[in-house]
């Protein structure tokens, strides 16, 4: 039976997304973002939400660039340390223990912590009321080479990914079969074909 | 030491939602979407994106309504089924064992047996190339009763929720602590300030 929350932005899972930029003063800063996700394949985009408020938004308008990162399970604290204060007040890479290092592609730092970092060039934005949803096209994807398979693809196990679900963090449980795989076995429901 | 990926749609985590419509015969149909995720929190809203050629994107259009279901892990073949035929060609809703349930508030059913449903109003939309992404309004949250805790939130760990990482689906794994409190820590790293 199911009863209603009214209306909430409650998903599951979200991300923990670090997003980060160079201010106005040029320095780099980096906030916590739940609210996002990957919004098309071709060209490749990434869609982050930013309150008009934060310092980050500026920075995205000014430098038309802003990088998605990807933390692991161990980046915890410091994920959660970096959404509770704002850029304005404290060079927050420095407090938290976190690296920028200047991307080559785009105006915005990355985060060399974290194993999964996306560089993105801004491509549009939706005013949706209390957020700005920022659209980035993702001009490249690095990752540590530790987690990357033989077959050349991020291991979500080695990548070890931080996700945020109803206010708390987790780490990524037990794997239970591949895409585009598993969902095979049901084929066999599929009505017969006429095949006369 | 990183490595360079090229342009890709990654990120991690990333979710494994159910998409449900109504298409153009007034019939249910429902795709899975892992493109997407909250794009604003007041009005709260979501995105998913979908590709023009799929049944579900004509639908959306027609009805400007849809809804956004969480499975839990327990569902992972049937959202993996969903995301391999089309409505087109298949009552996807009854091959994969799924029960759609109309919606009071917007014309669109929900998936009865996902743990969270948000039933969204289609509010505005991208066109970013391969996919359209939709933003809907959620207008109301559903939850399954033995989800929500004493607290009246929903609780991650009973909702199990299927997580979608590099072309597989995960459980959620452990809990790593709360949002705004485990960062607190850092918080000693910060310059003093002049309290003269």
């Amino acid at each position: 039976m199911k009863t209603s929350l009214g209306p909430k932005p409650i998903v599951f899972p979200m991300p923990a997304f670090l997003v980060a930029t160079y201010d106005e003063n040029g320095r780099p800063n980096v906030m916590t973002a739940a609210w996002g996700g990957i919004a098309s394949s071709d060209p490749p985009c990434v869609s982050v939400s930013v309150r008009p408020s934060r310092w980050t938004h500026g920075a995205i308008l000014k430098n038309k660039a802003f990088s998605v990162n990807c933390p692991s399970s161990a980046l915890a604290v410091a994920v959660d340390y970096v959404g509770l204060v704002s850029g304005r007040d404290f060079d927050k890479f420095k407090i938290a223990g976190l690296t920028a290092v200047r991307s080559d592609l785009v105006e915005a730092p990355y985060v060399a912590e974290c194993p999964v970092t996306l560089e993105c060039a801004l491509r549009s934005q939706v005013d949706l009321g209390a957020h700005t949803m920022f659209v980035g096209q993702i001009v490249d994807v690095k990752a540590d080479t530790r987690t990357i398979s033989l077959s050349a693809e991020p291991d979500p196990v080695a990548i070890d990914p931080l996700i945020f679900a109803s206010g708390a963090y987790h780490q990524l449980g037990q794997a239970l079969g591949r895409a585009f795989s598993i969902g095979l076995s049901l084929k066999k429901n599929e009505p017969q074909q006429d095949r006369t």
